[in-house]
């Protein structure tokens, strides 16, 4: 039996991630903007005593919001909200590199890690849109220049979050010496994309740095994951898929001095739960029948480049383009899972919908605990981040039934280990660049 | 006896507006970074009735860290983290036009006036300091460019707030119609300084529009409030000082098709309040020995423009250039306040410790509300913005001592009118200007 734990993410998504959930009897799509929800949903992964919850974004209406409930909150400000009112649940917002400034996401997320007591996580996204791109008043960059802008990027805001050393505040009343100024440094940055002076002017957090998370699968995505992240999302349709990529990932580290252990590999996972297997079916039917096509066809036609709208649904899917700089990764596993199944356009909606390309897995506790199982012990994950279709209903359900099952199995923890995400994550604090080249001055001289 | 009511904003300020705060054994300069200090004074905030708590913010470090307890929250964050143990207090945060971009700050304070229920206000400011230009890696922008880019910010920023109507949202499951794409715009802006598409990605929020506050008082500061303003904070010394201000701001409404009902001043004020006077004055007294003069010092000399650091202590404030592009307002309101009182610059720096140029008055309760009926009633306020010297302790004695006062004279609420910062502060819920203009079309055809 392996000492080796699982870490579980809960990607909340509004209502559910299955894209007729706001239609499903067990939803209430008011919710979508209501503070409440989202506060359970925080208090019940916790109550599972998950890794972290997670929030997606995007900096636009993407898709047809007469058939999808869209326009919800902004991530930074929600997990604030949700730090209020939980205590061990690591909070992990999406922002984009591309159209975000360092100065401004080095703090709010330094903020958030102080309020939440350490349990701030980052999810980069370099925002693969056009319909973004025209809410920032430029042309959509090419997919290089992003992934140049992101690298450049990450080295501002780390050096802001090291910019106060640890024990930078003194606090002596009586001295009247607040904090060590020695201690506390400009970073001093010019780059190609980026001129910032710093200090940052919020303080050393908990964690030291916020955890740092990745989802893009591109070959850019995969090198810069391997550089800079310490936890991936990624969508992974097999278990062969699975191994490929966990390889393939992990292998990278060593070019950049890293070890296997310090960047945890979490694919999606919707989980469609039934008390019998003939139940969990029946679930997956009623969403599929809610269903609305029209919606998933204008999804999917974004998604492979080409309008599918006017096509007979009952043929396979045409021979699509190449995608070179919106969202490649993605565009590549919706072709190849209609190819692998030999999938009409119809069939493919209908894998897509409940998890956008994610895998999905309906049946027992007991069932989806085995997947789980297969994938963290033949080396495809080190966990999984868990989309449930509907919500809260999907993630009750997660957390009652099939997290006790994995904690029975000995592959997931029964209390918190920690306080702050990156210990939940076993992850190490980083110490402060500044601090350590200042130590290794001290030695030298 | 009057029926109009004041209104009161808790100015929340690390562990308190005095500059020597942090050394008083009345605070814990620790909690400078806890959220449960400012979640404390939220809730004492509520407890007092006050219509709202506001956050000051800058985008550097300002002011020596030696010396001062710096290097604390984001504010959208934190009031993220307040409006979730709070049900009725407005929750105001200071946002920069020169450093933010339009889209992310309308979705942010989107987002926190739903997850607030209809609590969110912006101040709105244009960020003066050379400092905060070297962390964007631009050239300080021209005090006139400031508020031209300000005005167009406010365009794009309401435009994307309009951008959904109150009634997009259909959310009809058994037609699979989630919300009318008619009553949902783009906002197709294309200026000077932006191009923004919308529209938004966060839907119409309960207050229609966060409300919008300002507190620059130079010629531009004014006509910008005049123009877009619902609440103004000022520095105003002497009541002569704020009936003419008053006066002034209110007498330009008029040009932009505005009643003076629909901008709110309010000047601030430091209570520092005693059982007696002389329990005041000793308070006083206590934190005026725990400054610290080089700190002063170097914060006078960036606001006054010339070095005084090597200056004799004793002698009159010099002579000082006029400012013409950084914080034009700060800098007269401190050296008409030196002129006249024909204050030593040691004199001044002591004047400055309690309110940075914002009104200190020490005495009893019934003291502090004498002096705020007499500006209430005689065209200088609609209400205050209480900067307590000290935090928690001077909230707390301001709200059970000083609010208990001006209830009994019939001036202050006693209890919540409704659940909006608007409703609070006595200000229509403004139309999406989409929908009058739809509304209009339907009657003019």
């Amino acid at each position: 039996m392996t000492t080796r734990k699982l870490h579980l993410n809960a990607f909340l998504m509004g209502v559910g991630h299955h894209e007729a959930a706001w239609r499903h009897p067990r939803t209430e799509p008011a919710r979508l903007t209501d503070v409440r929800h989202y506060q359970q949903l925080a208090r019940i992964a916790e109550r599972g005593r998950l890794d972290s919850v997670f929030l997606a974004d995007g900096l636009a209406l993407h898709g047809d919001v007469r058939h999808n409930a869209l326009g919800g909150l902004e991530p930074l400000t929600l997990l604030s909200a949700l730090a209020a009112v939980t205590d061990h649940v690591g909070l992990i917002a999406t922002a984009s590199t591309t159209y975000g400034v360092p100065f401004h996401l080095a703090r709010a997320f330094a903020s958030l890690d102080h309020i939440s007591g350490g349990r701030a996580g980052w999810n980069i996204v370099t925002s693969a849109g056009e319909a973004e791109a025209r809410n920032f008043g430029i042309e959509r960059p090419a997919h290089a220049d992003r992934y140049a802008r992101a690298d450049e990027f990450l080295e501002v805001v780390t050096k802001l979050w090291d910019s106060w050393e640890d024990d930078a505040v003194v606090g002596d009343r009586q001295a009247g010496l607040y904090a060590d100024s020695r201690k506390i440094h400009p970073v001093r940055h010019a780059g190609r994309y980026f001129r910032v002076n710093g200090p940052l002017n919020t303080s050393r957090t908990p964690q030291g740095r916020p955890l740092l998370v990745q989802a893009g699968s591109s070959e850019d995505g995969k090198e810069f994951a391997a550089r800079h992240a310490e936890a991936v999302f990624t969508a992974q349709q097999t278990l062969a898929e699975g191994q490929e990529f966990y390889a393939d990932l992990k292998g990278r580290l060593v070019h950049y001095g890293r070890q296997p252990g310090e960047l945890l590999i979490l694919p999606g996972l919707s989980p469609i739960i039934g008390s019998t297997e003939r139940e969990a079916l029946l679930l997956e039917k009623e969403l599929e029948d809610l269903i609305i096509p029209e919606y998933g066809l204008a999804q999917l036609s974004t998604m492979v480049g080409i309008d599918l709208t006017t096509d007979d649904l009952d043929r396979p899917l045409p021979d699509v383009p190449v995608e070179t700089e919106g969202a490649q990764s993605r565009r590549k596993l919706v072709v190849d899972l209609a190819r692998r199944d030999d999938l009409t356009v119809r069939q493919l909606l209908v894998r897509l919908a409940g998890g956008r390309g994610h895998r999905v897995v309906a049946g027992t506790p007991e069932q989806i605990a085995d997947e789980i199982q297969e994938w963290f012990e033949n080396g495809a994950a080190d966990g999984f981040n868990i989309m449930p279709p509907v919500l809260p209903g999907g993630l009750e359900d997660f957390v009652d039934h099939v997290v006790p099952e994995l904690q029975v199995r000995g592959l997931f923890r029964t209390e918190y280990e920690g306080r702050t995400l990156r210990e939940n994550y076993g992850l190490a604090r980083p110490a402060s660049r500044y601090a350590l080249s200042r130590r290794l001055e001290v030695v030298g001289s």
